[in-house]
C-alpha cells in the first residue's frame, strides 16, 4: 500500500519509508547550474571537504546567465569550471548547450524510480519520467556533493486524474495551470502530486515535462507521471544506466484526489503576479502586449517551437518575439526541420539554448508597465524586470498573441 | 584637384570645401543607436526642439545591448520607441534585427557621394560605398536630430593602395590590421583615408565593409573604397534614393601615401591591449585561448560565416565558441545555405543578430584573465570583460583557433 514516492524512499533509504517518515536517503544524480553550483561549492568548501562522493552521479549544466553577461558572472563561471576539472566531473554542460532540466532528459539522467536532487525549484521536471525529481538549496546540494546522501521528510502524496482529449489549440500547459489555479500555490505544499488518467497517458514527454515542470507552482515537493510505454521509447536509446519502474500500489493511500475533465479545458492564462491566477482565455479582458517568449525548461522544447511555427509560418509578428530553445538538440531539430527558418521569416529573434529571459537576468528583460505573454513557469512581480507583469501561456497562445500584440485564443487565428 | 572627402563636402555645404576648410553641410542620413539615441534625444529634448528636421532620413537601431540585458536598458529602449514613434521615424530596427553598421547598408542607405553621420564611430563602415561615413558624439547628433547639419573641418586626405592578389587563408581584416599596424593608431588621425589598388578592387562588399569599418581604428576621420562595379551591383534593388558616385580627380593632394604588397601578406593578429599592436601569424608565440568571437561590424556577414563554417565543417570545437550574424538577413542566409546547421553541430553557440559580446556588456563576457580572440575591430583593455585579453583576427583564423584551442593560422587547418 505505497505511493510512488513510498517506494523510491524505501529503496533509496534502504528501508521501509512511509509518508511523514524522516529518511536519509542515497541521491542518485545530483544537479546544480551555473547559479547555483557557485554557492554549492562554496558551502563544500566550507565543509573542508576535498572530493565529491562520486563525481559520475553530479551533472552541472549552465543555463541561467549564458553567455555570461557580466563581468561577475564570467568569474564566477570561471571559477567554477575550474572546480569541475578538478573534481573529474564529466557531465559538464557549457554555455549553450540548453537548460538543466532538459539536458537531464536528453541524456538519460532523468529515469524511472531514481531519486533526482537538484540545486534549482524544477528539479520536479524529473518527475516525467517516472523518477522523484525535488529541488532543494544550495548547502543541501554541497552535502549530496559530499556524502552522496540527504535527509528527507518522505511526502504524503496527491492523486490528479485528468480524463479526455484535449482540445484542438488546448494543451499540457493549459492543463497544468487549470490544476494549479484550481488547487492555488499552496495546494500540494510537500506533497508529491502523482498524475493519472488518459489525458495523462496521451501527452508525449515534452508533454509530460511540461506538467511536472510546474508541480512546484502548487508548493509540490514532485510532480510524478507513472512511467508507460511512452517513457521506456524515449529513453531507448540514451538510459544512462539501468532503472526500474516504480508504481504505486492500487491500495495506496493519497491525502487528496482530484479529478480534471480535459474535454472541457480551454487555452488558460496564468495573470500577473500569481502563478494561480489563472483564467480561461475567453474571460480575458482585452491585454495588449509588448513581447511575447516562447522557451524555458517548462515549454521550450522541439514540439513547442513547432506548434509556434505552424502558427506564425507565413506571418509576421506584431511585437518583440523572442524565442529560446530548450537545448542544442532542440535547436538543431528546429534547424533541420526549417522552424527556425519559418519563425525568423515571421520576426522572431531566436536565442541561444539556456533559460533566456526567463528570470530577467538578461536576453529579453522587460520594461516598467510592460507586458509580456511567457511560455515559463512564473509570473512573480518583476521576474522578467522591475515593473514589468508577466502573462503565463501555452506557445501556441503565445505566438497567436504575438501575432495580434494583444492576448489571443489560438484557436481563432 | 579635389579628393573624394573634399568632392562630398563642397556638394553637402553648397560651396566649394578644401581640406582644413570649416564648413556647415547637410547631413543626407543621420544614425544613431541604442546606447547613442538615448544620449541624443536627451540632449535634443533639452535644445527644447520639438519635431526632427527629417524623420525620413534618421536611422535608429537597437543593437548594442539586445535584447535588453537589464532593466535599465529595457527601459531606456522603451522610452526611445515611444519617441521614435512621436517623431514618426520609420526607419527604425528594433531588436534582433542586426547591427547599424550592417542594416544601413543592407537597406540602401550607405550610398555613394553621401554624407552619413552616426552616433558611432565604426560609421564610417559607410565609407565601404564611396559615402564620407563618420562618427559623432551624442550631442553633435542631436544637432542633426535638429536642423540636418552639422560643421565639419574638411578632412585631408591619405591614400592607401594595396596591389595583388590576397593568399588562401587571407583576407581583407588581415589588410586592414597590416595597414592598422603599419600606419599605428594615431597614423590617419582626422584624415580621410581613400584604399585603391587591384587588391581593394577584387574584394566583395563584405570585405570593403571590414576595410572601411577599422578606418576610425588608425584614427581616421573616413575611409572610402571609390565607387564600381562591385558597388553598383550590390546596390541594384537596393538603394534607398538616387545617388551620384563621386571619385578624386588625378591631381588630388593626399598628405600621406602608403603602398601595400597584398601577395606578400600573411594572417595577422592585433595581440593586447591595442589595434596597432599587430604580428604575423607565424611570430606569434603559442597562445593557448578561451574562447573564440566570430561576428560584429567587422566580420560577422554571410561571407565571414560562411568561410568559419568551412574551417569547422564536421569538426568540433575546442573552446567557447560564440557566433553572431550581423543581421537578420545574414542569419537568414546562414541557416538557408545549412551554415547555421554546420556550425551548431561544430559545438558554437549561435547569438541573435546584434553586436553580441563586442563590447563587454553581455553574451560572452570573458573573465579575468581569460583570453579570447575575437574578429571585432577593438582589443581595448577589459572591453569584452575586466582583466580579458582580445586577440583581433579574421573569421578564419578564429575558426582554426576555435578548433584548436590556441591561435592557429588557418592555412595549417
Amino acid at each position: 500500500m505505497s505511493t510512488i514516492s513510498e517506494k523510491i524512499f524505501s529503496r533509496a533509504s534502504g528501508k521501509e519509508a512511509k509518508a511523514n517518515d524522516f529518511v536519509i536517503a542515497d541521491v542518485d544524480f545530483a544537479m546544480a547550474h551555473d547559479g547555483t553550483s557557485v554557492l554549492a561549492v562554496n558551502a563544500f568548501r566550507e565543509m573542508e571537504e576535498e572530493k565529491v562522493w562520486n563525481p559520475e552521479r553530479i551533472i552541472i549544466p549552465f543555463d541561467h546567465l549564458t553567455p555570461a553577461n557580466t563581468d561577475t558572472t564570467a568569474g564566477l563561471q570561471q571559477e567554477i569550471r575550474g572546480w569541475i576539472k578538478d573534481q573529474g566531473i564529466k557531465n559538464f554542460y557549457d554555455v549553450g548547450e540548453g537548460i538543466c532540466h532538459q539536458l537531464l532528459p536528453e541524456n538519460g539522467f532523468a529515469l524511472p524510480g531514481k531519486l533526482i536532487v537538484g540545486a534549482d525549484s524544477h528539479s520536479c521536471t524529473y518527475g516525467a519520467f517516472g523518477a522523484f525529481g525535488t529541488g532543494v538549496g544550495a548547502t543541501d546540494m554541497a552535502e549530496i556533493f559530499s556524502s552522496g546522501k540527504l535527509w528527507f521528510k518522505v511526502p504524503e502524496s496527491i492523486k490528479i486524474t485528468a480524463e479526455g482529449k484535449l482540445n484542438n489549440g488546448v494543451y499540457a500547459k493549459d492543463l497544468i495551470l487549470k490544476i494549479i489555479g484550481t488547487l492555488g500555490v499552496a495546494g500540494a505544499t510537500y506533497k508529491a502530486a502523482e498524475f493519472y488518467g488518459s489525458t495523462i497517458e496521451a501527452l508525449s514527454m515534452s508533454g509530460r515535462m511540461t506538467l511536472s515542470n510546474m508541480a512546484i507552482e502548487m508548493g509540490g515537493k514532485a510532480g510524478i507521471v507513472p512511467p508507460d510505454k511512452t517513457t521506456f521509447d524515449f529513453l531507448e536509446n540514451i538510459a544512462s544506466e539501468e532503472y526500474e519502474p516504480v508504481y504505486a500500489d492500487e491500495d495506496a493511500v493519497y491525502s487528496k484526489e482530484y479529478d480534471f475533465d480535459a474535454t472541457e479545458l480551454e487555452p488558460q492564462i496564468a495573470i500577473p503576479h500569481q502563478v494561480d491566477n489563472v483564467q480561461d482565455i475567453s474571460e480575458i479582458k482585452p491585454t495588449k502586449l509588448d513581447q511575447a517568449f516562447i522557451g524555458t525548461c517548462t515549454n521550450g522544447r522541439l514540439e513547442d517551437l513547432e506548434v509556434a511555427a505552424s502558427i506564425l509560418k507565413g506571418e509576421k509578428v506584431a511585437i518583440r518575439t523572442i524565442v529560446v530553445p530548450a537545448s542544442r538538440n532542440v535547436l538543431v531539430e528546429a534547424v533541420r526541420k526549417g522552424i527556425i527558418e519559418t519563425l525568423l521569416d515571421a520576426g522572431v529573434v531566436v536565442g541561444p539554448p539556456g533559460c533566456g529571459p526567463c528570470l530577467g537576468g538578461h536576453m529579453g528583460v522587460i520594461g516598467k508597465g510592460e507586458t509580456c505573454i511567457s511560455t515559463a513557469n512564473r509570473n512573480f512581480k518583476g521576474r522578467m524586470g522591475t515593473g514589468g507583469l508577466i502573462y503565463l501561456s501555452s506557445p501556441a497562445t503565445a505566438a497567436a498573441s504575438a501575432l495580434t500584440g494583444e492576448i489571443t485564443d489560438p484557436r481563432e487565428i
